[in-house]
């Protein structure tokens, strides 16, 4: 066994975050144990508490740590317009940059079935039987603007109507600052059949 | 409390990692919890063991789980040399590098008056002695190439010069795989000044 077991241990460990790498790993460890052992202590605790504690919402799927997560159970929140999304950082970053007041459906992914990742996967099941049931009034397609979050946003969007249920789409286009001559045309293209009355 | 608490606090504790603001520590939290529960745990643990049982090698103040590193205690390594190094991650790189059989001394930084690291806090003092003891016959500078690591190897460089032990420092020139032409004209100079016979 070699004297570096421990510290090659945690390097390895920390390779397991996304976009950390070999030298990455080396630096995170060499800064936690020579600068602040008490955040590597503490996060210990936290990703131990997190993966104990932290399942998924019955209603929405988004995760949380209670049975019912902290939207769908609240009262201020306008349970006819449903916000459909692939992932909870998605339904954070509506939460944090917009003023939605409705509820959420969290798929937690996108249909794509090269990678097994079908209607089943994704609680479609459930969220139809949610559209059934008359409460909801519009849906909103939030799903990424990729190739995969479209097919997705299409699928649901055709439960939707087939009910008489509203749906939208949010809206493509040029990004706030953006500027127009460094655009892809796709976007662009967007841009200009969505152009709306300028008042 | 929000429902939130135990996902943020983990993006909160993750966010102590070098080079991981919100966005990065948010996609980190995810993908654990989404995808790899099992090494979130393991990560835990080996944090905590390391953040328990890593202090530094008596002799050479490394990163090590044991009172003396296993560098230190090799019976195979050549006491006479020493190379001083600023990190741990210095040893690494020179131990998977170079076939350097000789041992280290590693200062755990860099003479840095403003940031109030002095000789005390790099342990010059356990350095001067270990020179002093007469077993060792070349120190090798290897602190970086960097202005503090500069006046470190100079600093260090006199205390051997002083007791008659000779002093080398790792060659500055063009990297193996580098062009000229990119190359800062500091690096070039060096590699100018540095020049060699060509057998």
């Amino acid at each position: 066994m070699s004297d570096t077991s421990l510290l090659q241990q945690l390097i390895e460990a920390l390779r397991i975050l996304p976009g950390v790498g070999v030298k990455t790993a080396q630096r995170m460890a060499f800064q936690l144990l020579e600068r602040n052992r008490q955040g590597a202590l503490n996060l210990a605790d936290r990703l131990r508490e997190a993966v104990e504690k932290i399942g998924h919402c019955q209603q929405c799927r988004t995760l949380t740590e209670r049975p019912i997560c902290r939207i769908c159970s609240s009262a201020s929140r306008n349970r006819e317009i449903l916000c459909v999304v692939e992932s909870p950082a998605d339904v954070m970053a509506i939460e944090h940059g917009t003023d939605f007041r409705g509820v959420y459906y969290v798929l937690m992914g996108r249909l794509s079935p090269l990678d097994g990742i079908g209607p089943t996967e994704l609680g479609l099941d459930k969220l139809e039987r949610r559209l059934e049931d008359g409460e909801i009034k519009e849906v909103i397609l939030a799903t990424n603007s990729t190739v995969e979050g479209e097919v997705t946003a299409h699928v649901i969007g055709e439960m939707a109507r087939k009910r008489g249920i509203r749906t939208t789409r949010i809206a493509q286009g040029v990004p706030v600052g953006g500027e127009l001559e460094y655009l892809d045309s796709s976007t662009l293209s967007h841009a200009f059949s969505g152009r709306r009355d300028y008042a």
